[in-house]
């Protein structure tokens, strides 16, 4: 793959007073992790007021048991934020406290999920009325709208206001000092589940988390839907009509395999989608390899359905990820090298499929075929799980402009005439 | 697996005057990181003197632009160590640097992967003469015995002199201001391979590290064998009557799957190793299922000799790695939950074959076949691709005493028959 | 000086439900940091619970925005420990909790400055008992002893109980989540004040502390003192018929100057001490010179009273004192000098009186002499504040044994005569 | 005082190719470590090339013993870089390195205490002839010119070619593989000694950084002189007429008191301007009290002429000179208060003379006077030694605009006779 996704974060909410909130919520998160790894925090909610932690960093160092104990409350919400360059500080992580001075119990915190594509226009309009929007991030926008329309009108009426004003992709959950909102944009691009256990509910980004914590997956959050869960169990309110037009990366690069989507396990859909590439584009060949980590299922699916082998043959550096931490100058240099390793007495003299979820610009995929070849593959046969992507995203997945995008700019044949580097 | 190993360390060399050996060695130190993550270090000589930086951490939080740019030279040695309790201190990160005063030419480091077993009596010994032998690690042993012996005979005559006195497993590298030593113990227990580029050699715990620096691999370093590289070129001496009792768990677990172990690639044998299993204990199942990530090439090569589909239907957290850095008291309490998740999906009302390389203790091996029972599997059949381990290990792989191994306790079919938890 | 006092730590107390405990207790630590660099905590009361938040450092990389925010409630206690080697982690850090299971109300958390002398028979007398006393500090085993007594009788009763046990130097602060308890061993050895703002009480080390949170001084928790501040107000309790003995390096070393002891500010007292040595022992001198930072009180006083003139003139690093964080080895050899430099313009052919609080061992006495000659002095006359210091201290000031004492070998005119190095 | 000194770095050099040079320069910094706590680095030079290690944080933080044996050559720059907030990065860190590629032997680096007033006429200039001059600091452009330079003409030439192009504050060292430059302004604004030892010669901004490395002081580096420390000995060279306009900041302020300027003791000069005061503008009092640290010296030079006690009334937190490292919000609140505590029994009642070395904005010292009349002092008589400060400074001195200086809009009187706040 290769793609930077700037809103791939996770969020995780749970409404439980007989619980320990905050350490289900750090369970949860650290499951989550792969969504975000900048930074991390937890947000509790008491009766009278609600207080939050976040520190730059992976949940496990952020959080230790001391400030898990002072994170006592009958409801909280978490949020780990994914890693970009340029905007990597700590004002920027979530979730974002809303305090009402003066009267604590009227304040919120928010985590959030997403990419607005109206905030400039937002702005415009909150200064033509003198009101100063200073906000740095689209969480910031909807608390500050939501801080002001619920001077106005009770919560959910000011809530529904907002919802009808921000345009974009957003898994949003709100805590207020009695209840935790859970609400999905009206075309569900991001994921949000709903769960359960004895003594409450969960919400979060993938249902992943949810056995860590011994809870059950209900169903999806819908389209369009605002879900509230308070001392009275879960209420449902629409504020649009939606309908299902979730990211296809959430299918097969985002989440867990093991996270539900739409009551269906990721696995199995990424299993499928190679089975159907061996249906759609089967080639007689010696092995099927993927490219790891994001191809092993549909090259496990490939393999099952054109029956060649599966064979693991490019080794990867399970140190490279930490990388992206702080990159050194010298190892973007050796590039692919020092990420991807094939087995040579695997490869030499045969004929490969190579199985990947997704081509982007192509670069590394060039790089991994030359490397196959230098390992002696008779033939190579790339096959890409996900369709051609041809446009660029403003809902929060940064692959850049068309220029940038391989498959905008060329057919499959004239992809696969590209010269090897 | 969940085995303990106190000396699967990562040693690398490099003899290149003219190319830049600390780069050479960081990037092979971090090839290597999964044989070490507490410390790393770099040893480089020059004419005059030896020079040498290590730390705690990662090879990528060791180093940085700045220190490799002092590290110049003509030849280095590099050291990962692995994490331990209770020894985890600078003091013992590696290379050690022994500096002779008044006349640094005769300065060497030492780099060490293995265990002695008779430090005790070394030690009584020296007293004897007189001589204290404040030596905290093995390592440091080693080289005051060399430091002592080198100051009445010539290098070399010094060396066999050491070697003859020290037992146990030791694959060792020794750079002096001219020369770089490899060193393998007499029964070859760590691994030590050489290796060439065309402006000179490198020699290494894992061959795995050569591709990503451009050099070859050549052979390995014989048991009882001392090679000497320096500006003639190689040579090489026999100290010992050696014979071929490498580490079992080298081939079925610490070696990453693209080194070459004695001229063949390690994924291959565990491969092998699966369709020997399948051979010898084929079972009727609907799918195969690898413990990750160690059971995974045994399970690939279960099922292509079984003819049952492989499946990844247990789900790792790839995060859980970096908690035994600072480990939270209450990760330990959730266990094998943090770490693994079961599909569902998958598994449910499936006939499994669950592939691991080897049962220590046998709990956490419990516990997922617990888990795959109540994820809905019809049967578990698990299989393991090395040898009962029936005896503890004095060379330094930490699985504890008789008692604590389940297989010097009972036999497969006892541990087949115990409960579930 | 240079003595080492393990037991010079800050505690701080306050009980007021209307401000912000955490706050106060912040900045109160910090203005008692110089008795304790190496750890900071505070423990904060609910009416339901105790939480307690501490780390390694100085309060200001303890304590964040974020965590002041958390640790809410009506009353607070808090600590700084003093760095000694050895035992410097942070399960020696304070405040200690013990927190009643099933009953949190019943926790409590203690703050303690002192040294027991008793507590290896206090643990072998509950051994008889069979009653395990793991406590690795003074403070755990006060706790562990005031958990198992509470269990039995009131809580007030329980105190008087253990405190009638234990023997040694304590001062001493104990919250529950009603009260707040401050209380002095009958010799009243370390210092322990009582202050008032208009909406609450607060106890700390040293009155230094009042001022910076808007409190006054009120007077000294006396000698067998328990002092309770709980809704009512404050509440007064003799467990012990006490006497004044208070640790004399409090008066001349480790208090600051702005301090009130027994209601005199500490500065005045270490005026008068240079003023009674100019008394007793006034000599011809160009110039009084102290020993910074612990002789310029007693040496201003020694200069106003022989009318020569005051000089700062020997010049310290103010940097120096952040080593002992993290000594480095060379530093250590170049002792003195590395803190010290002479002003050589102002002491060539003058006749000095070099001025100190103390001379415990005597080396770095007599470095600074021989600086001070060897800058052109044409006499030097030390003079100390201090009565010799001829006996150890088993209350918690490490200053070693007869052997190191110089006043315990050898007269005041022996010590004079010692050779300069 | 209170005012920002952009520019108060430290530089240090030394050619001795028998000493360790390295330790020398670490040990020199450490005693300039009050001009400048952001970053530290040392550059040493070899008869092949240069190497150079350079971190943020204090030099004891910097370095480590490892770091220091790395550092090997025969001569060596270090460098201290004050901490101001916007540009507190790394890439702000000295000395700077300019690598010759291809030909190592003519790299430099360079170590700058000072600021040019002609930097943005110098970018402009190179852009006409179609030069990119990206340097983000002084140091950056001086070099940048000197590198093009020197690839014309002898190095010498093209150092003096450059001195004539660029304006402003500057001592310079640079350091070749074969000499050290030593290198100071026209105006010799910022302070630079020259000092030796047997076995070879220093240079330091100043001279106290001598006898910690055994150097004694031979003279200051003249206004507008070059002089060059080589394997033949010290060389001088003059590239303007210069004449002494030395920052009165560094007379009053910036230096260590037991440094030398221009053959005399700071420490005394700064006595003698209390003295003055005291002539000047003597008053009744009952006690002289210091603004600590600043105004000591002055204070008592004041107290000796005037014959009133002196006395330090005035408490200061030696803990609160590390907060700007990382500041807190809250801290900024408190102010004055967090930093000084008066002494109420010495002060009530008192006529106090307060003496500060100067007044830049004014708040403070309202402040501080305040906060004696509020301690009972009878009346408050405030003396500043240095003259006022009318005009903003170009060379370095962050102390802001004609508006901000409090000398700059009102005269003595009229600042007398501000009002309390």
């Amino acid at each position: 793959m290769g793609i930077d996704a700037r809103e791939a974060c996770a969020v995780f909410g749970v409404f439980a007073p007989e619980r320990d909130v905050s350490r289900i919520t750090y369970y949860s998160l650290f499951a989550l992790q792969h969504r975000g790894q900048e930074s991390s925090g937890i947000a509790v909610a008491t009766d009278k007021h609600i207080i939050c932690y976040k520190e730059m960093g992976l949940v496990q160092q952020v959080f230790n048991e001391s400030i898990l104990r002072m994170l006592r409350g009958h409801a909280a919400i978490g949020h780990n934020r994914y890693s970009t360059t340029g905007s990597s500080t700590l004002k920027n992580a979530q979730p974002v406290l809303f305090e009402a001075q003066g009267n604590e119990a009227r304040s919120f915190a928010l985590a959030h999920n997403g990419n607005l594509v109206n905030t400039s226009e937002l702005a415009a309009e909150a200064a033509r009325f003198g009101v100063s929007m200073r906000a740095s991030t689209d969480t910031e926008m909807i608390g500050l709208l939501l801080q002001q329309a619920w001077q106005e009108k009770p919560f959910v009426d000011a809530l529904i206001e907002v919802l009808g004003r921000i345009s974009g992709a957003y898994s949003l959950l709100i805590l207020t000092t009695d209840s935790l909102y859970a609400i999905r944009d009206p075309l569900a691009i991001r994921p949000l589940a709903l769960g359960r256990f004895p003594e409450g509910y969960v919400v979060a980004s993938e249902s992943a988390a949810f056995p860590i914590v011994g809870a059950q997956y209900l169903r999806e959050v819908q389209p369009g839907e605002i879900v509230r869960i308070d001392a009275e169990g879960v209420s449902s309110f629409r504020f649009a009509s939606g309908e299902w037009r979730m990211c296809m990366f959430e299918y097969f690069y985002f989440c867990r395999p093991d996270s539900i989507l739409r009551g269906k396990e990721v696995y199995s859909m990424r299993i499928e989608m190679g089975r159907a590439l061996a249906q759609e584009a089967r080639v007689a060949a010696d092995i099927v390899v993927p490219v790891p980590d994001s191809g092993v299922p549909a090259a496990i699916g490939y393999a099952e359905e054109s029956g060649s082998p599966y064979h693991e043959a490019l080794i990867k550096n399970r140190y490279v990820g930490r990388t992206f931490i702080e990159p050194l100058q010298m190892q973007r240099e050796l590039g692919v090298r020092m990420k991807l390793n094939p087995l040579r007495e695997v490869i030499a003299g045969k004929r490969v499929v190579l199985v990947d979820d997704s081509i982007v610009r192509g670069s590394t995929s060039r790089q991994i075929v030359k490397m196959l070849r230098q390992a002696g593959a008779r033939e190579v046969h790339f096959r890409v799980s996900s369709p051609p992507i041809k446009y660029p995203c403003y809902y929060g997945i940064d692959f850049g402009t068309y220029d940038e995008l391989i498959a905008a700019n060329l057919s499959v044949e004239e992809i696969r005439q590209q010269p090897t580097p």
